[in-house]
C-alpha cells in the first residue's frame, strides 16, 4: 500500500526538480521514502531525487513503483495553498492515485512504468573541484550568461583559489569570479568544462535562491549539483554532461 | 434625467457580473436603482443584476433605458482607483453618457437599446435543493473540474446530507463533497444536473471569494446562483441551463 | 578615460528616457557628466538627457563619445537590484565597455558612433504657454485619450486660466481640464496643438508619476516636456512635433 500526507510546498519543490528535465517519471515508493531518477531524452541531464519519509506528515509504502505525468501532478498540487496538506493514496485495484486536498478528491490515472524511459545510473565520478555556493549565485551566473551566449564555461582556478563562470557571445562576454571568501566553501582543484545553457537554465529553475548548492567540477567532465529540499529531509542531485569545447 | 455618483469598485463589481456573459446590455435606470437582465447568445446563461440607489453616493433617475458596451464602460471604470468616485450623467440631447473621474471627462456613445438582444425572463423554478456556500468553494469546484473535463455535475445527496461536485475526464476524475457542516447552509433534496464548465468558469470570475453564494439545484434542471454585491445593496443572480447527460 | 560608478535605478531612469525613442544612441562622456541627444527615425520625437557627474557615486571622463545599444545596456542594468551599484569602465584598447555588478563582469561591444543617426538640434522655441503638472496627470491624459483616439490635443485657455486635453474618437470623446489650482504652475497664453498618441505614450513611460513636468505649448507648435531625474542631478527634455490638424 501507499498512503502519504505531505505539505503542498514540499511536494512541489520535489516535483519541480524532476519536471524541469522530463515529462513523465517513475516514483519509487519505498519504506524509507520516495525516490526518482530520470534522464532527459537527449541523455544530457540527469536528476536524482530523494524525499525521506520524515518529510511527510505521514507515510506508508511497501516498495511500490508507479509512473506519473509530472505536469499533471504539479497542476493538482498547485491548487493547494503552500501550507495545505495533500493526501496521496494508491488504489491497488484501479491502479490510480487518489489525491485529496481539503475534501477535494482528484483521481489520477497512472502511466505504465514500463512505458517510461529507463532510469539512468548516476555515475560515481571523482571530480577534482568542489564548490559550495548559494543558489542565487547559480542564478546570477546563468541569467547573465544567457544574455550573451547559449553555452557557459564553469571552472576553478586552483592557484587563484577562485570559482569562475565564462560566457562568450558573438559580440559581448560575461565573466563572473567568486573567490573562496565569496563562497560557502571551496575545495580547489583545476577544473574547466563547457555546458549547454538550456539545460542549466532548466535546472536553475528548481534551485531555491537560498539553497546551499554543492557543485562538483572537473576538466571537461560533467558537473554535479547537489542541494537539499524539505528542510534537509530531501535531496536533489543534478548531473549535466559537458559540451565539446567550442572555438 | 439620470445623474449618479458611485465608487469605482462598486461599479466594477456590478458590471463584471454582466460582462462575463454578454458584450452589450440594457441598463434600466429606475428611481430605486439600476437593473440589468441579459442572456448569452446561445441562450444558456442568464444574469439578473440589481444595484440599489443606496449603493450609490448619490442617485437620481426617472426610468431611463440605455444601451451600453460593457467592455468600454469597464475600461473607463478601470482608470479610477478602487475607492475613487465615478460620476455618471446622461446627456438627454446627445444621448451620450458623460462619465467623470476626478476632472477627467469621458463621453460614451450609447447603443440603441432596440439593437440589443431582448432581455430574458428569469424563470421562477421551484428547485428541491438549496446550498449556501462560500464563493471560494465554487472556485475550487470549477478550477479542479476544469483540469479534467469540460463539463461538471453538481448534485445533492439528500440521504447523506451533502453537496457534491463530479467531473469525469477521459483518464482522470475530480470529486468534491461538502457536508452540511462544511456549508453555510443546506436545504437538502435530491438533485443532480450536468453543466458546461465554460459558462461556470465565466460566472465564477464574477463571484467574490468571500461571497455567500446561494445555489439552487434540481434533477436535470438549471442551476441558480445568487449572491450580494456592494455590501448587500446590490444582488446578482446567475442561471445556467443544464447540459444533456453525457455518457 | 571613462570610469564611473552609478546606482542601478539612476542609470535605468536615465536610459529609459532615451530608449523609448531610439534603439541606439551616442553617449557623450564629458567631464561634468553624461549627455545624450536623439531623434526617432521619423524625426517626430526628440530627447535631450543630461546626467551630472554628481548623480554618480564616482565619475571620471575626458570627453569620450561612445555608441551603445540601449536595450542591451538596459538588460544588463536590469540584472542589478535598484540600489546596487554598477561600475562602468571604457577599455580604450578593445573599445568595449566593461560593466561590473557585484563581481559579475559584462563586456559590452560598442557601436561605431558614425553609424548612428545624427544628433538633432533641439530648437529653441519661444512658446507662449508653460504648464507645470505632475507626471501622474500626464499619465491620466495619455491613458484616457488612448481609449478613444490615436491623437490628442493639448491646449491652454488663457481667459479661463486652464490647461486642457482633448481626444476625439469615432464615437467617444475624452476631455480633461486642469485649472491653475490643480496645476503646480501655469503661465497662461493661448495654445492648442495636436499630437500623435503613439509618441506621447512612449514618452509617458519614461516620466515618473511623481515628477514635476514642465510643459511648453504653442499654437500648432511642438510640445516640450521637461523633468528632472536622479534627485535633480539629471534632466530630461522631450520635444514632440505637432500633427496636422485632423478634421
Amino acid at each position: 500500500m501507499f498512503d502519504a500526507i505531505v505539505s503542498a510546498d514540499t511536494l512541489q519543490d520535489a516535483l519541480d526538480s524532476v519536471s524541469v528535465l522530463v515529462e513523465e517519471c517513475k516514483l519509487h515508493l519505498d519504506e524509507d521514502g520516495l525516490q526518482v531518477r530520470a534522464v532527459d531524452p537527449a541523455n544530457v541531464g540527469m536528476v536524482d531525487l530523494t524525499l525521506d519519509a520524515a518529510a511527510f506528515e505521514s507515510y506508508e509504502a511497501d516498495g511500490e513503483l508507479i509512473g506519473v505525468n509530472l505536469s499533471r501532478l504539479e497542476d493538482i498540487a498547485g491548487m493547494a495553498a503552500a501550507d495545505q496538506l495533500i493526501h496521496l493514496e494508491l488504489d491497488e485495484e484501479t491502479r490510480k492515485l487518489e489525491i485529496s486536498i481539503d475534501g477535494l478528491e482528484y483521481t489520477l490515472a497512472l502511466i505504465d512504468p514500463d512505458s517510461i524511459r529507463q532510469e539512468p545510473d548516476m555515475p560515481d565520478l571523482d571530480l577534482p573541484a568542489r564548490i559550495t555556493l548559494e543558489g542565487r549565485d547559480v542564478d546570477r551566473s546563468v541569467t547573465a550568461s544567457d544574455m550573451v551566449s547559449d553555452h557557459i564555461a564553469l571552472g576553478v582556478d586552483d592557484a587563484a583559489d577562485l570559482f569562475y563562470v565564462d560566457a562568450e557571445g558573438d559580440t559581448d562576454d560575461v565573466h563572473f569570479e567568486l573567490h573562496s571568501d565569496d563562497l560557502i566553501d571551496l575545495e580547489a582543484g583545476d577544473a574547466h568544462s563547457l555546458f549547454s545553457l538550456d539545460y542549466l537554465k532548466d535546472m536553475n529553475k528548481a534551485i531555491p535562491a537560498d539553497a546551499e548548492v554543492e557543485m562538483e567540477l572537473g576538466e571537461e567532465f560533467p558537473v554535479k549539483m547537489h542541494f537539499d529540499i524539505a528542510d534537509g529531509q530531501g535531496a536533489v542531485t543534478f548531473m549535466l554532461a559537458p559540451r565539446v569545447q567550442s572555438n
